[in-house]
């Protein structure tokens, strides 16, 4: 016998209906959390530290395009760039609240996708989802999320606290989100020209995952905790590297000098670049949604790290009057600039050179 | 001379400009505050009580109609809706987070105006505004509030604490701010059929504050403290009486009996309601958005609220097996049914007879 896959229509739930019946299977994991979803308000324990909050927007059309993004890695991919902001505090997530915004024509199964991906990022980072609002929009898909987490006030890393002669160091490698994106986009423009293509993704696992559920990291967060360093400065790369460097410098009121030999990619970005006739270093630069962190430490510090498999260190703070330098791989020296994402512009990032 | 009023294009600023201009201008208040807007997270000390959460969307064509709604008012009612919350929970609010998207038809001076309305409800209520995000959307404009607020343990007020006897109380009078925007419907009715029309407003003051620029009941909490009185639940009334009376009494596990002529209304409540051929009964059981609290208290308080100007006993708790019942003003006894307000099946409240 054939399944029959029914689909609900949102308006047969109601608002309340809606909510209690994505949040009713919500487990509590924390021993913060003193009550979560079903009351005017979620009520938390913050006593151990001090508390930190970052909220995040994404919208249709504006920061994922339905045509091409699953639901389920759409719900985790919200939940996880907002604990990025709370990792690059090197704070610990532990609790999110979710507000939704779905135009009528979603299912309560679309919707149920959704909160699955949400849940699953929750467990993923031992979160709890304390809170949330869902109602219906005019246009298209809306996630609001705001993450809180807690840490000891003399381990919080806020953005200007990078010191000339601080190294600079990223986490992981960049540009991959992006270079994720391209492939997607690529897909999209052949399916839209011929309905019947089956879209060639194959070889591309790498960087499509990076754009579609990319990861926060936590384990970062660890490492530097293990190897007893504080980060003068950090931030989690959202907007591509250069933007990201530059928010550190400006709130730090210095400059800095990195080398392109040394912006760490992962072979399959620079492979996709080279297909794309794109310069990889620009994917790293200006593509942004790696979610790495960005992150300064001590000289003193550069022992412990060196050689490190994940953390990568690619220059240093120099004097304000130095301004935001990149020392290119022929040695010519350019100035970085903060293209990143004007999500009114719809500027796409461009070709430095 | 002429004032030439410049209106600046969104994309003027990018994303990081149009916060940073919107931004710089807010002042902390709060010693819990310690870092606000501009790292990846805000940073705030939460260990004076237990913290309590609340997050709430409010979007363009669902919760507003820009056609009537002014945008400094709108801003001021995105932030108390949320304040609202916090204090039917009995606590107190010390931050706000809040994220914008918004279409490219608003101008930079349309959203200076939004957020001078939520900065001028901060102000009015003692709040931070501690973090956000701005962005752009497919279509219309969406707010999304994250509020935080402070409490002992010991005072906070959940919706499942009724018992059976205590006396159902709602603060100030209901129905007003449903009034208020038949009153914006009319109007905007008749715009649409003659553009030359000029709105006739006059006389509705009071109902139309209501509805576009309500404010959060920190005085009732203030009130209650005095009179050393600790609501056995509460909730705050934005769905309408009914349903919000419900929902305490589902979450209680009890049922309810209140008194029709009990029920508070202003005057101007009423005659609007007449005009509109509508029981004003109606839109205080069904109308919703009038944020006043709604909250039980134990038989032995009873005497300190008697007479009490702002605060009304309306009925009382009863067995959960007697429903949800409201005497008529001719003694009939009508079953109460959650209308609220169903944001995905644009519902118009009912008349209940």
């Amino acid at each position: 016998m054939f399944e029959n896959k029914e689909t609900t229509n949102l308006s047969a739930f109601g608002e309340f209906g809606l909510i209690e019946h994505l949040t009713k299977n919500i487990k509590i994991r924390r021993s913060s959390t003193l009550k979560g979803v079903g009351d005017d308000a979620a009520v938390l324990d913050l006593t151990k530290g001090k508390t930190v909050v970052s909220t995040d927007l994404l919208c249709e059309g504006v920061h994922f395009d339905m045509t091409f993004t699953p639901l389920k890695h759409l719900g985790y991919k919200s939940i996880v760039v907002n604990l990025s902001d709370i990792y690059a505090m090197n704070a610990t997530p532990s609790q999110v609240t979710v507000s939704m915004a779905i135009s009528s024509r979603f299912t309560v199964e679309a919707v149920e996708e959704i909160y699955q991906g949400m849940l699953l990022a929750c467990d993923q980072y031992n979160v709890d989802l304390v809170g949330g609002d869902t109602t219906s929009s005019m246009a298209g898909l809306m996630i609001s999320v705001t993450a809180i987490g807690i840490a000891n006030e003399k381990d919080i890393a806020y953005r200007n606290g990078a010191e000339e002669n601080d190294i600079i160091c990223v986490s992981g490698d960049l540009g991959a989100a992006y270079m994720g994106l391209q492939v997607l986009e690529r897909e999209k423009a052949v399916f839209k020209e011929n309905p019947q293509a089956q879209p060639d993704l194959s070889g591309n696992d790498y960087i499509l995952e990076r754009q579609l559920k990319p990861e926060a990291r936590k384990d970062v967060i660890d490492m530097l905790a293990e190897l007893k360093i504080k980060p003068s400065a950090m931030i989690d790369v959202s907007d591509g590297l250069a933007s990201d460097l530059i928010h550190i410098c400006k709130q730090s009121d210095v400059g800095c000098q990195i080398y392109e030999e040394r912006i760490p990619l992962d072979h399959n970005t620079v492979d996709a670049a080279e297909k794309f006739n794109l310069n990889p270093t620009t994917a790293a630069l200006n593509g942004g949604e790696d979610y790495e962190l960005l992150f300064t430490i001590k000289p003193e510090d550069y022992e412990k790290i060196k050689g490190h498999v994940e953390l990568h260190p690619i220059g240093h703070i120099a004097d304000k009057g130095a301004g935001y330098r990149m020392v290119a791989k022929g040695d010519a020296v350019v100035e970085l600039t903060a293209q990143g994402w004007n999500a009114f512009g719809n500027e796409q990032p461009k070709e430095e050179e």
